[in-house]
């Protein structure tokens, strides 16, 4: 899931222990993923204010504070913890149901403070780079100009008389939760693929990359 | 001052240039420190948040986050952007005298951000660690269980019975701005030195180093 071998297992085991499991380190100090996330917090803002800042040169400080707010919300936190099914590996005293919706983020934050520490910097931004930006981080949706890109395809295929559809297969490979893929065909062609844990995701994701292979002749 | 050579001098020129001087890059955007600040701001909150973890293993997310507040506050930015005398490198329209007193912390964070770009998060953060951490960060102080290490070597002096001075002279060296340097005598031996833009602040600092110099003693 990482992408790359962690070197310390133990900071991922800490990243993973609520403190209900009430474990406590060597020198008597509690055991947890709360100072993790208070670290995976800060570097996920710095990496992806360091993407606005390369994406949109025209962003003033008001606009790049504004699209970082919207990719490090907590509602899309917790999206990014629940994809990579990160409670399955929670440590805890709580059963699993009793959670809130926030654990997922928190998870999440944990995870990457853990990445920080294990592997540093450049390893923590390519994880943001490859879960939260690539999948998840353009531009056009963050400012509102593009709310799903399906719809976008739609109409251009309309637009332009052209005809498409969508092939959706379960495929869940290895991994423990349901995962769908996604062809999307353009004139009996297949222009792009998409992947995700919901059907809706990866045809989203796959009009996405449609999006971006076909925008010469979309916009 | 920065303590390495800068590979890309525009980088740095942007971050001393006022949006008062109306500049604009090749593409037309608006060319001035705002945005540089925007990612300076986030870069010095994501160095100070590992420090501090490492510093105070004991600390829970809670306290980490108020430590970092106290190194980050606006009061603290402007007086580490004040010592650097920062605002001589200015390109502004505005006369120098007219800005308010967050101009020294915006530079600061904008060389920060100009840093990272310039030469990448680990230099970024030798940078803090040398300027900001080294000089000004310490836990006892934040916590505020020490207000003055002068104050806390005087007493410590007068109870153990120990004769102490401070030799003061002023020592600018190629630098425009005023500094001081000082000696701290114990018992006629020198324990510790400081150097910096005001006696008050010289002194503070040699009386930080002997109070770790000496602090099996001390407490």
């Amino acid at each position: 899931m990482l992408g790359f071998n962690p070197k310390d297992l133990d900071i991922y085991r800490k990243a993973f222990t609520h403190r209900s499991a009430n474990k406590r380190d060597k020198e008597g100090n509690p055991m947890n993923y709360e100072r993790l996330e208070f670290l995976g917090d800060t570097m996920l803002s710095t990496i992806i204010s360091y993407h606005l800042y390369r994406q949109v040169p025209s962003g003033d400080e008001g606009y790049l504070t504004k699209m970082r707010s919207k990719v490090v919300s907590r509602e899309h936190l917790n999206e990014l913890g629940k994809d990579l099914n990160l409670i399955t590996y929670i440590d805890s005293k709580i059963s699993k149901d009793s959670f809130g919706e926030n654990v997922h983020g928190n998870l999440f934050e944990a995870l990457l403070g853990a990445i920080y520490l294990d592997r540093g910097y450049k390893y923590c931004e390519r994880f943001v780079f490859r879960k939260v930006i690539e999948p998840y981080v353009d531009i056009e949706r963050l400012e509102g100009k593009i709310i799903s890109y399906k719809s976008f395809v739609i109409e251009w295929c309309q637009k332009e008389k052209k005809a498409f559809r969508f092939e959706v297969y379960e495929d869940s490979g290895n991994e423990s939760v349901k995962h769908f893929s996604v062809k999307l065909f353009i004139d009996d062609k297949v222009i792009a693929k998409g992947r995700a844990t919901s059907k809706k995701k990866a045809e989203e994701q796959a009009s996405k990359r449609a999006f971006y292979a076909l925008q010469d002749k979309m916009s």
